[in-house]
């Protein structure tokens, strides 16, 4: 337990939650069901299940160094790793792994993404915990693959042998980014594969020694400063290096390439929020399936639609079914549900517009 | 000219634009229209072709008085004259009458409603001076008629003696109150009625003698405190009596039970403004059909929608057809253009739930 450590990764900007999420406050930092809590804040919660709080690592970008410490008072400073610039996951989880690895050489580090639902977190703390007891005695990659609810194309598919190893951990074999329906169909019906959830445990020590055979111009970067971590200077350094280090995911850099990848197969309810559709699918909805974020909302005749507005707004709606509407201070949106891929075009065409201020 | 007077009534706390009306500020001190001027300020500059600015009168409720000024700053405050109490437009009209006929004997007052749209200003001023000219040398209690566009059954009907006196003036042979539809489509057909405006012209003398034959309760009651009219103890004498009056409409009170009433039929392009959906008809539109009123507003595969929302607030709509959305600092309101009628009822159910600061 001491040894182990959780890095959340939150320094994305997903822009498919607009408008109810801004360049400068993310979805992780909105309390996007509606519950008083953000997801953030929900993510560091069920972890501290898993580890000491002092062993909890948020990697953001420096953008958002204030909103972190502001939503979890109770990190300090140095718990909040600050990237200067956006490239992707690989470099995030080098940084993390360098630093783990010199403060404590036995870390074994957990990677959760900071705007995920988990909805039952006793079967999360259980599934991962095996993890990393797995991890912590073999030279493993190890990721949390998510039991497959319908034949998404959205996803990453992992195939898995069937043969347990022990405490349900399985070899990984194959990774499958984003298949057709019909291919996605086939993996759902074979029970042989699982959703790549971008959750990740591993040796901090481990995870560099596959860095540097797989992706040596990273590792060799985070070498050079390695002398740095952990000291008043890191955060110079980084700010010189880190935006050297090339953009790549952790899938493409290492995953997909490395021998000992291995999976812990698990169904906690799971969703990536990644719409406003799936928000409506995992929100709690009235008796007429309507999702409302309001304290103060009266429908009539108003059904499936999912409902935001800022607390103490009155909001009156009749006759309107299945759309998203979304009342900001400076901002409504109101869109049928089944277009709200649209979103992003119209995102754009502000950006086009000169209202970048909007997003 | 210089005996012409207008008495704008502006006291009014019309419930069917909620929430773009409220009672702290109803419709006629809202730019329902979104073109940069209340229906106040529009109905004011209008009638200053009739009259020197000096002798228009705002008779409105004290609630109001400062916003009558504000809008209004030309205005000086004693020809604000301030209702303690709603009783409807007799009381009303009595006050303004018994006020003008102290000042000047020969005092003709136009009355005008203070939130009604006129498009052809020409044609109203030269319908209007009709009028005025007409009662300024008879006995007369003239009505300005309007050619009805449609058998609208929420109108008053005028019948008129199709023989024309003078200048467009018709003697008034009869009052019917909200006709069913058939009886409605029979009187537009006729080509003898006209919709009862609610403008009026006549002698302030003329006005208060047959107000003392025909509501002699309420002529009592400013017969009473004449003598304090235009003086320092003006208001305080109206606190104590006005509210004593009886609410009565000056149709009833007066207008339908008078000898000598007169009409000028007129067509200058009116509109009551008095519902979300008439406001539809009358405002500017885009090639969809919509009216907008909001400076930062972005359309897509939207039609026949009634949108207003606050300066700047950015507002975004796809897919939405036949609605009215109105976006104000506290309240949302969404509801298709066709039921508009029940937004009445969801301003009743607020006041039940305790919400009538909302209103």
């Amino acid at each position: 337990m001491k040894n182990t450590y959780v890095a959340i990764m939150a320094g994305g900007v997903g822009s498919r939650f607009w408008p109810g999420s801004r360049e400068a406050r993310p979805k992780q930092f909105l309390d996007i069901l509606g519950i008083g809590k953000t997801l953030l804040q929900m993510t560091y919660e069920r972890n501290l299940a898993l580890c000491p709080k002092e062993n909890v690592l948020i990697v953001t970008n420096k953008a958002y160094k204030s909103l972190v410490l502001e939503q979890l008072p109770n990190l300090k400073e140095e718990q909040v790793l600050c990237e200067p610039s956006r490239n992707n996951t690989a470099p995030c989880l080098a940084y993390a792994a360098y630093k783990l690895r010199k403060q404590n050489p036995a870390a074994v580090m957990l990677v959760a993404a900071s705007d995920h639902l988990v909805i039952d977190i006793a079967e999360y703390v259980a599934r991962v915990s095996a993890a990393i007891r797995f991890a912590a005695e073999n030279d493993a990659l190890m990721t949390l693959g998510l039991t497959p609810s319908r034949p998404d194309t959205g996803y990453g598919y992992i195939r898995f042998d069937l043969k347990e190893i022990e405490n349900g951990v399985h070899k990984v074999t194959q990774f499958t980014e984003k298949p057709t329906a019909e291919i996605a169909q086939k993996f759902v019906n074979s029970g042989e594969y699982v959703w790549n959830s971008g959750m990740f445990v591993w040796q901090a020590s481990h995870f560099i020694q596959q860095l540097e055979a797989l992706a040596p111009d990273i590792a060799a970067i985070f070498h050079t400063i390695e002398n740095q971590l952990n000291t008043p200077t890191e955060q110079a350094a980084i700010d010189e290096w880190y935006p050297k280090t090339r953009s790549i995911s952790i899938d493409f850099a290492v995953m997909e390439k490395a021998p000992n990848v291995f999976t812990v197969p698990a169904d906690f309810g799971w969703s990536d929020l990644g719409t406003w559709n799936s928000l409506h699918v995992e929100a709690e909805k009235d008796a007429h399936d309507n999702a409302v974020q309001s304290d103060n909302a009266h429908l009539y005749d108003t059904t499936n639609n999912l409902i935001r507005a800022p607390k103490n707004k009155l909001v009156i709606i009749k006759g309107l079914e299945g759309f998203i509407v979304v009342d900001e201070d400076d901002v409504l949106l109101i869109c049928p549900k089944n277009r709200e891929q649209e979103i992003k075009q119209i995102t754009e065409d502000l950006k086009k517009a000169g209202k970048s201020s909007f997003l």
